[in-house]
């Protein structure tokens, strides 16, 4: 993962950038919105169906990145005769850690 | 739910309030560290690991709410010869929620 | 867990034993359904579709038995002046497996 | 999705086949124990636990045929020169099932 932080193969969700930045600032307002909850004593049954609507969202983004990823990397590197078998390796540990979390 | 705000049958948990508090925190903090990454263009599958890590938080947190409900909200509506199948109606798709999200 | 197989406190879900039996008998006809999808080189997107399907119907399974165990087996557990704690805490690890598979 | 049945393109999980088929034996006699455990009133908190076991077992199955399809019919696409956008769509279509199921 040396990769990280070179700003280059990431041109990929420039353009949807924005936009996630924007859901994940919601979600943050989300997750801040239960500590308020729990806070102020909010029936269980309400904060339980909060969290679900984060954890919903948190996913939703995940899945956005995820399009961009298999899209984007894993499809450039298969490109020009290479082999994407590290690279599908990688995206699929990801996606397990997803669908079981 | 026009028991919300009573703070009165909440009192379950308010042993576990602080530290449950302080868990909402530190997701804050992951969700607004998922957000940097983004800023950052840091390689999608760390910042899968994050989304990940901060799913987990939130449902462990949901659990920990869920165990403090059925051993009071549930447990009281069933003492005193009262039925709780209401109760535990709405436990039940709470928890419905919480599986599928 | 001795209270396996006694038959005794599990009259709770014998009005809806038939209905269960039956759903039981439509998944594992899902999952024969996958084994021969895999069996005659099925587009593997259709495959997916066919195993979330099982897997939903598995977990709605569960959610309808943990119904009847929380109106049932903890509520009882509180009534008569008990302490529910170890049937929610036990009922909670259930739940939470659940969440994460 | 008129590809189905060609057998043709998914000679990519040829290799894998009968190891799959095999897993997917093993998930039928966990549903068909779930079913055995209900009709002789097991206790309730078991049978979740089979539950538990037989979902994660299927989600397995997902994500092993889906490395299988990431690696091949979506690196396919983008091999020669081709557009791997509409198998990207498909296959994370199909993932965000499976992380909501």
């Amino acid at each position: 993962m040396g990769e990280s932080g070179t700003g280059e193969e990431h041109y990929w969700y420039a353009a949807e950038k924005k936009a996630l930045l924007g859901r994940l600032r919601r979600i943050e307002g989300q997750v801040r919105g239960v500590h308020r909850m729990v806070e102020d004593d909010t029936y269980c049954i309400e904060i339980l169906t909060q969290i679900s609507a984060a954890t919903r969202a948190l996913q939703a983004v995940a899945i956005g990145l995820l399009e961009g990823h298999l899209g984007h990397c894993v499809a450039d590197a298969a490109r020009d005769g290479g082999d994407p078998t590290a690279k599908v390796k990688e995206a699929t540990e990801a996606i397990a850690r997803l669908v079981r979390s």
